[in-house]
């Protein structure tokens, strides 16, 4: 194996799809991007080619006519499902969720101190109507039911994009968020009434609403269901949060669990940092999504131009009417009248609750950690006045 | 109506029961009281007689062989239920929950701005072994099934404690909560193995794990299906929270919704504030507790002696091992190094994560709220040094 073999082996890279100029590219291989701001908090759906890109590794092309998903593991009889066996055997299902990057608003983190990722901003966040077959029915297909329930733990995914050892993205979800007809995980082949996108895991992917992205395996191959999480690097070794006071040095990564459901969020969508506003202005449109994991809904932003001393409660789409199953993020904005500015700028905040009545805490000091993931501190904007 | 007729009224208070003369009171009529702080942090289970008390009302004396429930509402058979029938028709089921005031650690409040309510300090809180009969195991004996469930979206519960004008204490959680039995919500009649004190709800109280206390109600009489939510003033205008801007004079109690499950929670239960340590010590004990609503684990605490610069990740009893259905707190403890103290003094802080990612904000100015419910800022302990 020399330089000869290397120049055999084929770029991974070079069968990438073509993608939306319009995408905030954060990286090229594997390829990383952020839906544009001005789409968010805009409308409810993110459109697909705008759609906030997260891939781990190259993106497998797969022929639809050929593609399978193995089902298999604890007390299951093995099951391959082909396309057409997905959409005719099974009731399809349409849920609306977000899909939010563990790294979303990591950027903020490294003004506390470095870390290590992708420095992405608010935009590691999109909204869409997917469709697909629910992995419970799926799963009692494959003869999963209350009586083999007790071995299984955790149900396991794996995809099709492979690195060049020909190792897999992995990850799993605990058996009560699979097995749920309430918790609504499905194998999606649709993506806002279209086909997935090749970037979005064409032609089958998890989608468990209210659980972070990377447990949402794209180009999916095999389902097992088994006592043990993933065992890969991006279970084990990688989403997963810490404190402040842990370094690359002196990390357990045993020590912490796996993100599944993530914390309650929220950003501001408009106005822009460094905006510029004039002098005589005395109030300002602002608008944002929030957002909560594991279907907790929203039910209150605020927002404050005067550093947290007083807060203006914003108007949500939806409103708050059910306190489960709130996969999709809340639409919020309000008019904040403006202090006079300091400095020739005004600093806006925004902050969520949840219907646990939790909320995000004020600075990523706190909640630093050395990946970097899931950041909801309070957000700002700095605007400039003129 | 008169003089004289108000004489012939019996002191509604004349026949309070014997309390343990360690509970930390806050109120005489109705009673309430902290759990002693020596006690929490250090023991799994609180005693009874040492188990915090917030009544709403003079304490109602019932003779437990006239005592029934009564199950009723949109869809069910009316169905009266004695204690004898609970305990021999149901299954006797057994929980470990956690119950805490919505108002504990309101006191922090105060030092924002005044709030209306108790001066709860860190020990309305406590948990307990409950046995009972399932929730969802009476309402299926009264009737209330998969087909008739879609007309119903809450259970309401009717104590009998009751005003003089003959108003009793009610609220209701929704139905999701009350029918699943892995939400293990029952009609307890025992608590640590024996009869439920009087002050705790005897003969028989609601306990629904995870959600806060003041939907637990005791001295339970009445269950009523319904679309509807309890319209009692604890569950409508009481047990609320808003936005710090929001105040008496500006306040729409329907804008927000009621609490159930609780946000993430801890507090420092040793040292105790104005605690003296000798000059010469390095390093100090520190213990607490933790908990979250909504069955979500503590996955971490952590403590800081310098104002959240370094922190030291404590170890947990029981020690994280599963995502849902923890209803009872973490009890935690840890050995913290002592920085120099400035002006004689080290404040310690402590604060907790849970399985969510959710964690504690710094301050108690961003959550204040009229009410002063739901303080879940950091926790802090002020100590001296010789
Ligand atoms: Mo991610
Ligand atoms: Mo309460």
């Amino acid at each position: 194996v020399g330089a000869a073999a290397n120049q055999q082996v084929a770029d991974p890279y070079a069968n990438e799809p073509k993608r939306h100029p319009a995408l905030v590219v954060r990286s090229q291989q594997p390829f990383n991007a952020e839906t544009p701001v001005d789409v968010l908090g805009t409308s409810g759906l993110t459109p697909n080619e705008l759609f906030y890109v997260r891939n781990h590794l190259p993106v497998p092309h797969v022929e639809p006519a050929s593609w399978s998903v193995r089902v298999e593991g604890e007390g299951l009889k093995r099951v391959e499902l082909s396309l057409k066996d997905l959409t005719t055997k099974f009731k399809k299902h349409t849920v609306t969720a977000t899909l939010q990057c563990t790294g979303n608003r990591r950027d903020q983190f490294n003004d506390v101190k470095k870390v290590k990722g992708l420095e992405w901003g608010i935009g590691a966040i999109g909204t869409a109507e997917f469709s697909g077959a629910r992995l419970s029915d799926v799963l009692a297909y494959a003869g999963l039911d209350g009586d083999t329930i007790d071995e299984i733990e955790h149900i396991q995914f794996e995809g099709l994009d492979s690195d060049i050892s020909g190792t897999c993205y992995g990850a799993s979800i605990p058996i009560s968020k699979a097995m749920s007809r309430h918790e609504d995980v499905i194998l999606a082949y649709e993506m806002n009434g279209k086909d997935l996108p090749l970037d979005h895991g064409y032609p089958v992917r998890i989608i468990a609403p209210g659980i972070t992205g990377a447990r949402c395996v794209k180009w999916l191959s095999r389902i097992i269901a088994s006592k043990e999480e993933s065992q890969s690097h991006w279970q084990q070794k990688d989403y997963k949060s810490f404190s402040p006071s842990v370094d690359w040095d002196n990390v357990d990564w045993n020590s912490a669990p796996a993100v599944q459901e993530t914390n309650v969020q929220s950003a501001i969508c408009e106005p822009r940092p460094g905006d510029i506003l004039e002098g005589s202005t005395d109030e300002v449109e602002v608008r944002g999504y929030a957002y909560s994991g594991g279907g907790h809904a929203i039910v209150r932003v605020d927002v404050s131009a005067d550093d947290g001393e007083t807060w203006i409660t914003a108007e949500l789409e939806p409103v708050y009417n059910r306190r489960s199953r709130n996969w999709a993020w809340t639409l919020w904005h309000t008019t904040v009248p403006l202090p006079e500015a300091k400095d020739g700028r005004v600093k806006l905040i925004c902050r969520a609750v949840d219907a646990n009545y939790n909320t995000q805490p004020e600075s990523p000091a706190g909640i630093w950690n050395l990946r970097g993931v899931l950041n909801n501190a309070w957000h700002e904007v700095v605007l400039s006045i003129e």
